[in-house]
């Protein structure tokens, strides 16, 4: 806890990692230029004035320092492996000398092997971890680059394989005239090409690295949640949380991959980790960022005691906690990040900042940078409950974001577009022995539906399907379920064994067979062993099942039990009219009009 | 937005006001010791190095600022009042003079007001808002004070009329002897008295305040939830969000009296209001702070988009933005709040850091002050999805921080286990149609015994005491009850009675009575109509109903949930010990040794 970080660079990224490390009491001194971002919030060191590829200041950083880290990867990692493995001369007072090893947190060879992105793809590929094919130009020659063309088909894309970032060293090469135009733009710089990814949707995920050693360890990563990310003109523009289409089965996914991926590296630390979901459902890594990245600024606010600044802080210091399933959750189920990028005039924001401001859950970071056109100089994370609640929110912001893209390119302003439709994620499971249990089920379904709860209905039958049943029942918490809704009839033993593979609650549906009027079913369902309770309801009764769900996910959600407040209320009043009606009609008149 | 901000004072609250102002890209001006906490987080400005009772220096800082705000009230009002009616002389490049006025916000009158805690009282009584019964001292002798005792009874709490907070500037007078020490320790300080307030709670709501007059109108203030508030040695503790075991009507009453109290006073800002729930149920507001207050830190992780110190600096520039019903929600539905004293050497806080952050869901705050016996030097805040589980994570926190005030004090360390302040409040409710039920809910009490889960158990016959039984059921949501436990035999109408006035889930236990073999309890218990279910479990089988009952909190509670798997995993590793025996020694030899 006593340990000083040594920050190279001190822009955003810097800023919001002193802001985490503040209220830590963890003291951070920061190379980079005067009044960089970070410096304006920390004025508790001597911070150092220059630059961060200044191999002599990131000498005078170490030997004040106990840790060294990045907040960006364009750094001299050869001082850096020096510092690491040799140490930093240092002078005693009495004028004596020693060396002084200062870690690097993550490892310079990660650093290094990041910042060519050749080579991180190709590591990534050594460790089995799929990547977008891509080649290296050997030269930069015309004759060269169409014998890539000729191998990865048009378009693809032409990158330098350093000093590349929010696009700047990208040139898509959509055919062979381009070719020409490429190698002017990318110039002097090594190059390499990548077969063009025909994704449906690009994916980001933060993962915190604790171990210091390459791991596969499941235990040394932890990931945040998967999010969506949207580009424009190459830069990050809008991250969603959750993703806004994809099941939880292939954000699980892309978090494992995301950690796979950043076990095969070295030292300690988070990691931004980008995915392309391809149109044929495959996961690839499209890059990784040794640090913090825009992809994870929503988790200020999302992961309030836990953010991604934090989580740099507390891993290279080796002390980061533990998360339950190796991963830290959001405390929110939506958020929505945006970025501000500097439009044609220095004022060309003021309103974004003015209507943010005005959004009572959203959260505006504005770094203290100059403006220029294209820089990122702040962001907005809005919260909500649902992301449809959010996508609301903050689409006037997207809007005037998007005129400013548009005055400062001169082009015409977008019009105002609908966003596609979310669709929230089911809290409630409802499953069945059997189609013919289907219409017993109908009426709680159709209530579900009145109440706005999603849910997700399918067939699991304990005796036709027994695997089946059981990787459902056991999955059904990590796939974000709250409770199960499970009918079955005759010698009913699909809510019991449901039960018996989740500590979710279960809630059995007794279904009336054609003999014995129910009471087998009613009987296999309600007389469980003491150990697996099922909460069972009437015969046939699907409606309270799903009221009974609904009590459930009231206990902790206000509006549930708002609504379930108000169809009590319904129902009674429903009653008192009939009540009335027999009071007034006397019961012979009121038995001839019913 | 482009407005400077003044601040007197840069102790913590200044430091967060600091952080929460950085990203908005709002500037702040600091009147404080050089290096003080609020300093240490802003190089943004030239800070002014001085007192904040400087009158000298307010001005200095009002030449160079917009808008004059306070961390403290123990300022000087009047430079305030001719700074803000009057303005201050500011010379111009060309040697010519003007008066430029600066708005203190809030008002001077307000601080002013807020400065003299009886001239306080006096003006909240006067706007009809309940406070303790209060008298001043005329003068400070024993006839004086005895007179007082006669008029108040004993004991009385006699406190500093000025300059008194966190418990400096009260003494409790017991009985007549303790007056002579009184006078002697509030020595040549103008005083008040107070009656002594016999309270169950003491509670605090912070509340913003966005239009300048004073006012009725319910759209100007805006108010926090209600929190709880633990105090030790005069000074908060412990901050419970929401409070332990009162009903959200009481909580609700609080909101509505704090924001009434702050709408009685001039100009804009955040205030802390204090008030005590007496034991006969009334609410008194006990003081208000004109200024972020310590039992609104929870809200900078429980309101990440809007805590305490945004909607400070956002009420004082004018640009509030309206909340529905006038209420900050927390995104979290529970925290809890422990200051950190500094304790007997300057390293005692020291395992409550590392343990505090080993907790995933726990922000630790150090305000970079040196560590004192007895100051507040940080502050931890938990969050989690129930009180219960933010209880059991911070414990060892609090079990830590006694030990370093027994330290402080020279006392006996409290033994862990006696925490009056964290028996949790119940989650479960347990009820049973008569006492003969008790031996069946025996093993499922014991259950949630072996849990820790806590629950409440009582007798609430539907036949014998019906109106009980539904006062019960209907207030069993705003006592904090997550789910309903009722155990009945033969015409068993508890469950589904409790069921019928209550949205919270209710689980049924059919007791098995000296006839029909349980089949009554049973039907008389699942056989809900539509609208209204109950969750019925197996004949006799409390074990379920508890069981059941957990997985239901364990919906939202990851502790309970992980307990539940163990549970599991214990009740297979029990049946596969049997299996494995039954192999070993055949099925003869097992029968005989059972």
């Amino acid at each position: 806890m006593n340990r000083t970080i040594g920050l190279l660079g001190g822009g955003q990224l810097g800023q919001m990692l002193c802001e985490a490390a503040n209220p830590l009491g963890i003291k951070v001194v920061i190379l980079d230029a005067e009044n960089s971002p970070a410096k304006q919030v920390n004025a508790k060191a001597e911070h150092i004035a220059g630059s961060f590829v200044d191999s002599e200041k990131i000498r005078e950083l170490a030997r004040q320092v106990d840790v060294l880290t990045v907040e960006i990867e364009h750094v001299d990692t050869h001082v850096l492996e020096v510092i690491a493995e040799m140490g930093i001369e240092v002078t005693k007072k009495d004028g004596s000398k020693y060396y002084k090893k200062v870690e690097v947190q993550p490892s310079w060879r990660t650093i290094r092997t990041i910042q060519d992105k050749f080579i991180q793809k190709d590591h990534l590929l050594q460790h089995g971890i799929q990547v977008a094919y891509s080649t290296p130009a050997t030269e930069n020659t015309i004759a060269e680059l169409q014998r890539i063309g000729k191998d990865l088909g048009y378009p693809f894309m032409l990158k330098a394989r350093k000093d590349a970032y929010d696009g700047r060293g990208n040139f898509p090469v959509m055919s062979p005239p381009d070719i020409k135009k490429a190698l002017e733009v990318l110039n002097g710089r090594e190059l390499y090409a990548e077969k063009w990814a025909h994704f449906k949707m690009e994916l980001a995920v933060m993962v915190v690295k604790t171990e210091d050693a390459q791991t596969t360890d499941s235990s040394s990563t932890i990931s945040y949640p998967t999010v969506e990310t949207i580009h424009e003109d190459s830069v990050c523009k809008i991250v969603y949380l959750p993703p806004r289409t994809i099941p939880k089965k292939i954000q699980q996914q892309a978090q494992a991959l995301a950690r796979k991926a950043v076990g095969s590296l070295w030292g300690k630390g988070v990691f931004g980790v980008e995915l392309f979901l391809l149109d044929d459902g495959k996961l690839v890594v499209n890059e990784i960022a040794p640090r913090p990245h825009n992809s994870g600024h929503y988790t200020i606010e999302a992961c309030p005691t836990m953010s991604q600044y934090k989580s740099q802080i507390l891993s290279i210091l080796g002390i980061m906690p533990p998360f339950p399933n190796n991963t830290i959750p959001a405390v929110v189920p939506s958020a929505i990040m945006l970025n501000i990028l500097g439009g044609a005039s220095k004022t060309s924001h003021d309103e974004v900042i003015r209507q943010s401001i005005a959004i009572p859950s959203a959260a505006l970071h504005m770094y203290g940078k100059e403006s220029k056109p294209g820089r990122k100089i702040g962001h907005i994370t809005v919260v909500a409950p649902t992301l449809h609640e959010a996508e609301t929110l903050i689409s006037p912001l997207i809007t005037l974001i998007g005129n400013i893209r548009a005055e400062r390119k001169g082009i015409k302003a977008p019009s105002s577009k609908s966003h596609p439709e979310t669709s929230p994620h089911p809290l409630i499971a409802v499953t069945m022995g059997s189609d013919s249990d289907l219409p017993v089920l109908n009426p709680g379904l159709a209530l579900l539906e009145s109440l706005s709860i999603p849910y997700h209905v399918t067939i699991t039958s304990a005796h036709r399907m027994p695997a089946r049943m059981t990787a459902f029942a056991s999955s059904a918490v990590e796939n974000g379920f709250k409770v199960i809704i499970a009918a079955a009839g005759g010698a009913a033993h699909l809510p019991g064994m449901i039960a018996a593979s989740t500590s979710l609650p279960v809630i059995g549906v007794p279904v009336k067979g054609s003999t014995l009027d129910g009471m087998d079913s009613l009987l296999s369902i309600v007389q469980m062993p003491r150990g697996v309770p099922v909460a069972t309801v009437a015969i046939n009764n699907s409606i309270n099942a799903a009221l009974l769900a609904a009590r459930i996910l009231g206990t902790t959600d206000e509006v549930i039990r708002l609504k379930l407040e108000k169809f009590a209320k319904d129902s009674e009043e429903e009653v008192t009219g009939k009540a009335r009606k027999l009071e007034d009609l006397g019961f012979e008149k009121y038995l001839e009009k019913r």
